[in-house]
């Protein structure tokens, strides 16, 4: 089966946008097991009909996002009714919709609002909670009199939109044109602390064993994303097999980010985390309280960027810097211990190292961090890294292992592997 | 003039890396005072011949990425040269650097690399300093014989690559292509504290009267960069208009950050910022510290998520909470100078206020937040703002209005609209 992906809209065209959408479909058909053949952005207006009837003619379906607006540049609805040769009718209730939409809102509604209720005859309306323009999807039967025999849907363009509708109406459509009626079960596993070799190494030649299983990679800094789909029974057998070899690294199951999953532990445990930052300067403390609900499990961080900071903040003893050096685990154990003692809290997580460009050694090279973690309960760790590249990739890596170091301890995981007992 | 731009990838059509090169394209072809025509995005493979010569058969330019590696499925040189009906050389200056470049590195050199090197009769090099693959300029004379008159550009695919190549390589010969010789300029102006409607209602119809100028806009969360593009004449009256009018809302004529902006105007004063963060938990912070050399010019900051935090670290009066609440003007003013005597720094930022989603009520909504700057010499600041939507983006507004209101401290500028002395 042939999918082509259509967007319109000359934000993109322009790079005023960067089309997320497109990667965000191009991974939804993926767990459906098939890859998008083309993907083709045109501007706004009547190039759209050119657009649509060219990826009809090759495809099997044809997913259509944008142009669905009250403006006059909107198009998408009518060069698709006109291609396929249906009239436009008025839909009474749709329109009904819209008028009290407006109403509730205290805003006039522009007679061109009532192009976005015109349904051409035949098609079947998406409904969209999210905004005024519905979706619609042509069966491949109303296109047979032209010469077409292609599932045709129009989405609308923005995120919030679009995404619902892809999940909600045009996904269940999809799985039975594609699959008929064989369930069929998408997982994926959030892996941390592995490269993506590594992970290859490990589990790749035994799943690509299992028959009739789809997998996948979406490789962030820090973090893998495996996507097993099938039916379940054989994504049952691939994650039981991706379980028993990487258990440690498995973040999630359900696309929880890593500081989700730390935030949703300390709060069942009632525990808190504080944390002491020097080279990434704030970003710890930024992603756990990036989390609805994190003041219940943060509530104390320290940026500590210059020594006497380090020194006048937490305690950190100004000799021992001297001996050893800002960026030594000494230094990283002290600043979490200082973190532990003034915030009360049950675990203390701390960060020194170089992020660079500038301050590297040939001893201390730029990307060298430690990470320690000190707790109530349980020895210090340290954990010593190289990560080199820009500054951003070195903040998010160095903050990502000080996570994963405190998610295995509230997991009771075994210690990491490199893991120092101090 | 037409220009299409065609990928090749299967990563982009699995959704597994987001096309940001699309994007970054359009925006250089706009700063020519072009659109796009159409994007097109094919699998892996020999697709890409057909895709090319589709875009081909439309358009003057056609700006082709990917598919410039060794891998059996890296086939845009051959199909380009096939289509074009040009032979394969190999060129003996670029085998020779391919081979130093494995050299250098001590990693064995497959035949297969070769295939890199291998140029199209009468295409022109684009040297790739970052990478092993170098682009091809076919002029349009190439493809006549073939019933084509187009230029196309072949780049590699990886930002790093594509990037510098398209700057150093490509648009030079582009705007030449389009102005021939007369000389063209692109300014962007950095404006912050602004919606987009107020600087459209501001400056946009006096700029539309400029005869030969283009416009452009480029909407992100806290900024719009304002894109002028025309002859130097043009451009300087228009640069002088939005100044006239917007002044103090220019952050940067260079697409400087506004975080590298306040520490570029830190350093140049010698002077220190310190934070203390509620509601950001840290992120204005971390974007002070995303920036290299940020070390000279902040060394203290505090998250001070909890009350106890607010109190036991700086310092702030339990009964002031108490009776203002942790989100008051009173509290952020607080947090502000318990910073600035604790780190010894000349200016510090605080920041209180309710992200959300829970912790709202009547008075004090999801989205309040009280921004303070307090420093050695000036008076104390309050700004106090109302930031509906997501989490990420409240906390990103929040640092944004932060960091603004001490670049316009730095620059002597006039308070902003709003602003209340305390």
């Amino acid at each position: 089966m042939r999918i082509e992906l259509v967007n319109t809209g000359n934000e993109l065209l322009l790079g005023d946008t960067i089309n997320t959408n497109a990667a965000w479909i191009g991974q939804r058909i993926a767990a459906l097991g098939l890859m998008v053949s083309r993907h083709l952005v045109v501007s706004d207006g009547a190039v759209i009909g050119e657009a649509i009837a060219e990826a009809a003619s090759r495809s099997d379906v044809v997913l259509v996002s944008g142009g669905l607006g009250p403006t006059a540049d909107d198009l998408t609805r009518e060069m698709t009714a006109e291609l396929l040769g249906l009239p436009l009718e008025l839909d009474e209730r749709l329109a009904q919709d819209l008028r009290e939409f407006f109403a509730q809102r205290n805003r006039p509604m522009a007679d061109s609002n009532l192009r976005q209720v015109m349904v051409p005859r035949g098609a079947t309306v998406l409904p969209n909670p999210f905004g005024t323009a519905p979706g619609l999807y042509f069966p491949a039967e109303l296109g047979r009199s032209r010469g077409f025999n292609t599932h045709v849907f129009l989405l609308p363009g923005p995120p919030r939109e679009l995404k619902p509708m892809m999940e909600n109406q045009v996904e269940p459509r999809l799985g039975k044109l594609i699959h008929g009626d064989r369930r069929r079960v998408v997982r994926y596993l959030k892996i941390t602390g592995l490269g993506e070799s590594d992970l290859v190494a490990r589990v790749e030649r035994d799943l690509e064993a299992i028959e009739g299983l789809g997998l996948g990679y979406c490789i962030r800094a820090g973090d893998v994303d495996l996507r097993l789909s099938g039916d379940a029974q054989c994504v049952g057998q691939a994650e039981a097999l991706v379980r028993s070899r990487l258990e440690a690294h498995i973040v999630s199951d359900d696309n929880r980010l890593l500081e989700e999953v730390v935030v949703a532990e300390l709060a069942a445990l009632g525990q808190k985390v504080a944390t002491a930052e020097s080279c990434t300067g704030g970003l710890l403390s930024s992603r756990l309280t990036d989390i609805p609900g994190s003041s219940a499990v943060f509530g104390h961080g320290w940026v500590v960027y210059a020594n006497e900071a380090k020194v006048g903040q937490l305690g950190v003893d100004g000799g021992r810097i001297a001996q050893h050096g800002a960026v030594s685990p000494e230094v990283a154990l002290a600043m979490a211990r200082g973190a532990l003692a003034r915030s009360g809290s049950d675990h203390a997580l701390a960060l020194t190292g170089i992020a660079g460009p500038g301050g590297g050694s040939h001893e201390k090279p730029v990307g060298t961090v430690f990470v320690a973690l000190v707790s109530r309960v349980g020895p210090d760790l340290v954990l010593p890294l190289l990560l080199p590249g820009s500054r951003d990739r070195f903040k998010l890596m160095a903050t990502q292992a000080a996570l994963d170091m405190l998610r295995r301890r509230l997991l009771g995981l075994a210690n990491r592997e490199g893991t120092q007992e101090a």
